[in-house]
């Protein structure tokens, strides 16, 4: 039982819990780690990418995506046929949404402790810092487009022949300075399973005293993302790095 | 003088004479590194699994497991027969032990000033943040799993193949991971060893003005993660990753 | 399309995105990285050095330089003629000019929250703690000659032959360790583009409510790492790491 | 002009100007690390270690020391005779003299803005968090021989073989994780001539309002150490570490 959507559903799945997770830590009332700030958050992150990724090698995956826009993106590039990348993608969507479960398992007492149902959603999906669709759509696609960019950087030929063995961590580093970077106004959804997935388990699972999902920002961060990764394409064709 | 055995003995005493003593830098008054956050903690244990995997392996340890419960699914995966095994945790929970009695002697002049007993038991061995036995217990399998499911994947012959010679930082990123998502709720034992051994030099050593070694929790860090180490297995089994 | 002068030209772009969008994400109001502090920034910078660079490589930039002070200690050593080096530099000028601009859209919603005009300048160009002309001067230039210094070391053919294909993570671990130690007084430019392009940017756009772009102060971080970048080349000379 | 000599002085000067510049920026008044703690501080020092190690390397040091104690543990080793090895130290207490003459340069202007006589001491040298002198030597001989015994591993033949190249990177990983966990009770000196070397500058430098360079504790980072690196050889010879 190994291949392709089996390694996507499992380095999805990996992904956010180790994501989730920490946002989790850092902001659920009581946790060890609660206020320990951005570095955290953003640190988090890009191991649950490298673990995420190797994950998704281990069990079958060659291209360890993980991010439906980034497939978008190696589809145009004809990496995948478009009934592939479909599939890839519901792999993705379908592993971020048990990734999200088992984080409401681990972190179980948390939620009851956690007055603030905004907080509650955070730990599940991201939010703009202020709400506004416009600007918010355009930090999405700036940095979907950044991290889209980057990844045809760090796998072009040039770069593999320079640091060869580095490339799943290069895809950490992006992931890392994306957060810290680019991460302030809307958390950085850059990646449609990451956002919708646990925004669907956030909408299904028992969470003591839960709110809204927000499904009315829901589609920034899948819209956003798609666009960033079809800029990022359009770019990297202009500059040699797609064909 | 160097064995398997004597290679798990001083790697896990490195182990935890740094993991521990992160702890001791993060939690006893006056010290240097007071109140300095989650990012030292995880950051500290990450870099004692590192130092004490290389330990382990220089000292004559060929698999540098330094957790029962890896040594456990190994054992399961067929890598030792059971007598081996337990050996070489024996070896782990005495090098655990005499880790921490040299935590101990690092922060001397500390325990005195610090006069909270849950403070200074803290520095030993994991507590619960929010004490819920069913809770607290599938925090740590959900952990462990997670961890020896990551240890199956990043030395997989795949993952071998694309980054050779990372394995053992892979190792050290893992439970950085490990801490950073998924230390919240429970401190992140994961290891039966980790827990145990400087829960015992706890009791023993004469630390001033200590309080419980609260060992009704005790048997929580050990089932839970020899749990999540079975459940890695078959898990790892079922995508191909274990035999 | 892809040469050495839009490689350095997306290089330090990029470079610009990420080196200012943390310190966007730290000092602006009500951006989720709000109040992370320093650790936050110099790895933010360093991610973006090592992300610039490869993007700069990836595009057709053999050197990457992204920095005039390192294509002029280089232009010293007989990497490139003055011709081109000043083509070069004009290319990491613009690319930083670009990449502030795009950092303004990332976080527009976040200009009008923050009043302090200073920290909306902050953002882009570097400014000191304590205004001081000749220290100010000698800051930057110890910080440049120690950042072009250590590329010699890094870059030489003994470092080289001992770790194969770090070059370019080491000269992030080399930003990243400039921003920690010698960053306090001045803000580390160490780097004209990087200084100038978005000051330039900062004087042009359409920030909400800013104040003066210090054009006093312009100079300081150009003249500074230029004659650190000069000083570096002698000393390597001296030690036989530059011809 | 390339030798073991230079080598060490410029490698232990650069340590110096990195080590203790990044405690001036985290504790020196005014600096724009002012109070940003603990990780940034071992970080700091870590990345010192791997720059200054690099700049030893390519400036004619073949093993890098950087530490009489770590050139100690190598004499006993037979690496090198006594006169060299005092040689040795010699040159790398001079450059860690330099080093810190220079961070006297980079953070000239706050030093009178900072009032506090023991901080203005700190930015130099390593002083106890609770002065007891028996304690102090403890923790100073338990941290410099897990350094020691830490580097005899990681330079071990078995550990070369597994992760070749990485040796500079690990000794920065094992400095870093020294400053972690075991920096707490005396701000880990582990190294006479990082203590010794800025003490003497401290006395010289016309440093504004400077009080005592605290002579008496001068000798407990010193000897400490020494004794750690002899403790590291026994132990790692007893392991098969050393002959």
């Amino acid at each position: 039982m190994s291949s392709p959507f089996i390694g996507e559903f499992i380095g999805t799945l990996v992904l956010i819990l180790l994501g989730d997770g920490v946002v989790a830590n850092v902001v659920l009332k009581k946790s060890k780690g609660e206020g320990s700030g951005w570095i955290v958050i953003a640190t988090g992150w890009a191991f649950a990418v490298v673990l995420g990724a190797f994950a998704a090698i281990a069990t079958g995956s060659v291209q360890a995506d993980l991010n439906p826009a980034v497939t978008l993106a190696k589809t145009l590039n004809n990496v995948y046929t478009f009934p592939v990348a479909f599939s890839l993608m519901a792999a993705q969507m379908a592993g971020a949404f048990v990734g999200a479960c088992l984080v409401y398992f681990a972190y179980l007492p948390h939620w009851e402790l956690t007055e603030d149902q905004g907080t509650k959603l955070a730990v599940f999906s991201t939010g703009p810092a202020v709400r506004n669709t416009t600007a918010n759509l355009i930090t999405e696609i700036i940095g979907t487009t950044m991290l889209m960019f980057a990844f045809f950087a760090i796998f072009s030929k040039t770069v593999g022949a320079i640091a060869p063995g580095f490339g799943t961590f290069l895809a950490g580093v992006v992931v890392w300075s994306m957060g810290l970077s680019l991460g302030g106004p809307t958390g950085y959804a850059i990646n449609p399973a990451r956002d919708l997935g646990p925004r669907i388990a956030h909408a299904v699972l028992p969470i003591h005293g839960k709110g809204s999902s927000d499904w009315s920002y829901a589609w920034v961060p899948v819209v956003g993302p798609m666009l960033g990764g079809v800029i990022a394409y359009l770019l990297a064709r202009l500059v040699g790095l797609a064909g």
